[in-house]
């Protein structure tokens, strides 16, 4: 099975559904579960971005591989913010569940240009790592200056 | 590319190596990394093995897509035990660094189970998942009895 296929697989029945949430035994697993996600995520990203904009010494393949990972962890959080999850530790707003669509749109957004900077690391071409990193970082911005607490 | 190719190629990088340490920009990152990667891995193996034991109503599509995020997820942890990373939020015995060598043995193990977990859970016959979840769970267990503090 080719990776963007298993992705697109695992992320039709990791879908934002309200059945997703009864994949978890309580609400404090799914908030446990999507903020690791979004850690591991967020570390493999930043990373790509770090050796993209020269922080950190760029070497191509840890970029490629480190952006493979942050692709397929991007998939997984959003069927964690089922209903009954807004409370405990976690700085979700309650906006998300009042604007489920716009959310999942975002979410959405975020998946598709994570998907773009996978493909731009394996071909090591800077230019285009970077304006990939910048797109991506762009969605994740957008999302937490809307449904994330300070 | 395929799965295990890609697979196999991430976890070429993110093997079990001091200079994998040295991608996570404090031991606490590193920590939580592990616990997160771990984490995001406990609740799909938990609902394979859930679904396996009848103590969730079987569903063939999230059991193979749940083994296939817990197989992705088992790769991950293992570059985030770097030196340095034994101190903190965390129940890691000292012993892992002491006998880095055992400690990669089981966790090699562990990550061999639960590829041949993803593999039974794509054909989804229940006699195959049953054997697989029992021999992967085996393996968390040895190395959490010998390398996690009660």
């Amino acid at each position: 099975m080719k990776t963007s296929a298993s992705i697109a697989l695992i992320a039709s029945v990791l879908a934002f559904t309200t059945t997703a949430s009864a994949q978890f035994a309580k609400p404090d697993d799914a908030i446990r579960y999507r903020k690791s996600a979004l850690f591991v995520m967020q570390q493999n990203f930043g990373r790509v971005a770090a050796m993209a904009s020269g922080k950190a010494p760029f070497d191509a393949k840890i970029v490629a591989d480190s952006a493979a990972v942050a692709d397929f962890t991007s998939k997984l959080p959003w069927a964690a913010f089922g209903e009954g999850t807004d409370k405990g530790d976690t700085r979700a707003k309650a906006e998300i569940w009042k604007e489920s669509a716009k959310f999942k749109e975002y979410a959405d957004k975020m998946q598709v240009e994570m998907s773009k900077l996978a493909v731009a690391a394996k071909t090591g071409n800077l230019d285009n790592i970077k304006a990939a990193v910048n797109a991506t970082g762009g969605t994740c911005k957008t999302c937490h200056d809307a449904y994330r607490k300070d």
